[in-house]
């Protein structure tokens, strides 16, 4: 028996992303307890919801401690199978969807993994065709397809860009560009002539010279790219030239993909797709 | 008034990410209910807070119906602020921090924020390198780096490969090279020079010939690349070439990225990060 560790079980008949995410967004508020996660997607018949009942009932018996279990199953049937197990059961669809009901006034279908599913929805090609644009358009290759970006992230090497326009793309469906200021776009201190006619779509990211260096370090150790003053030399020289051309700047030092993606949308006020 | 349309807002301290989700896939549950959805995220203090609360009065006053609110508010005051709203209020973390409280007899750490955030962590490096490896080694480029892969998959053009990568990278933190198998590749149906030294990594995809003729259609309209001939000639030799290597095949025909993802993670029990 382990009592410092309890086991956490993220049931779904899906892929189990929405369970996953919502569970541990709550366990992140408890600092003090070590989880040891189990996913169990795609729980779509009774054998399954029994095999996963004999995983939680192990995991008790290993544990000492009954584990917790997270479940987005929509149907009943399966759901109490589950709830059998010596697991404790958190159901977020049993307990939102009855209020929510009741607030909409009308019935819901019930349906099962419906969320994350299909790849013929047209919010799901405009993702798609998203990443490709991200793809094609990273790093500044393909700058005579900017007119059909939705933005052009901007910004030294290594502050972020790609990521970003990744996430941007697979989450929002936006079609990102980026490119790359270069030491040589820096010698004028005016926007680098491929960007000067979309203006309007640039969008600045910026980040802290010595964690660019670290950042530079891990890729190519001890060069002249990543050394502590080329870094603070590049950064201070794009955040005059973008602040000069009137270019947002967002500061990525200590931000995630997800949080740099947010506060895009949030400043530049781009429609996305699934909203 | 308009009475076929409901607002729903979701709030947040953090990107709203959690929010969304779990709301979406409440809200996938009523088919016959348009909805227009606001997302206010980085509401961390009260300023914040009321001009939320102005925004969902304004959206009541218009659709003659109370709006509905998906929040992962954690701040008691903050939430208590919206709450007074005309909106109704489904908060995350009420429902569920307590109960889980108990289960685990530990207190929780109300604090804000904190899920998708930072990008210090291990498993958040552990990403961001991810992503930067299936960038570097997508389409069959650099097939020296297939030492560090934790998968490559491959598959015919346009079967997936590519989205896949960058879904399991962004996500799960795993490395995913892909290669794509070509006209030339399949002559001696068996697998190409390059892959053979890592059988043990691949995982095929493949996809419906008729899918990949639209998909390919989208590209190159009416291209011998796109026609439904040389699409299923592909697929079948492509097939016969896996089987034959006994590679695993995944069918992505009616899959998204994220179906795909989670199907290869149960299929291979690749180790991933953040669980």
């Amino acid at each position: 028996m382990d009592s410092t560790k309890r086991t956490v079980f993220f049931i779904s008949d899906g892929t189990g992303i929405t369970a996953e995410m919502m569970g541990n967004s709550l366990l992140t508020q408890f600092d003090n307890v070590q989880f040891k996660k189990v996913l169990t997607p795609f729980v779509k018949d009774e054998a399954r919801a029994r095999a996963a009942v004999d995983e939680i009932n192990l995991a008790a018996e290993k544990d000492g401690h009954p584990p917790i279990v997270f479940s987005t199953l929509v149907n009943d049937s399966l759901e109490s199978i589950i709830k059998k197990s010596q697991g404790t059961c958190f159901n977020f669809f049993s307990i939102f969807l009855q209020p929510l009901e009741q607030a909409l006034g009308v019935s819901s279908s019930y349906s099962v993994g419906k969320y994350h599913s299909g790849s013929a929805s047209d919010s799901y090609l405009r993702r798609i065709d998203a990443i490709n644009y991200a793809l094609d358009n990273d790093d500044g290759q393909n700058i005579k397809n900017y007119e059909e970006a939705d933005i052009i992230l901007v910004g030294v090497s290594r502050s972020g860009k790609t990521p970003s326009s990744l996430y941007l793309a697979m989450q929002f469906g936006i079609k990102a560009a980026n490119y790359p200021i270069t030491e040589e776009d820096m010698e004028d201190r005016s926007l680098p002539r491929a960007l000067q006619p979309y203006k309007q779509k640039l969008f600045g990211l910026t980040i802290d010279a010595e964690r660019l260096s670290a950042i530079r370090n891990a890729r190519r150790a001890n060069s002249r790219y990543s050394s502590i003053m080329r870094c603070e030399d590049e950064v201070r020289n794009v955040e005059v030239m973008l602040r000069k051309a009137s270019v947002p700047i967002l500061d990525t030092t200590d931000a995630s993909v997800e949080e740099i993606a947010t506060q895009i949308l949030l400043k530049t006020g781009l429609k996305r797709v699934d909203l």
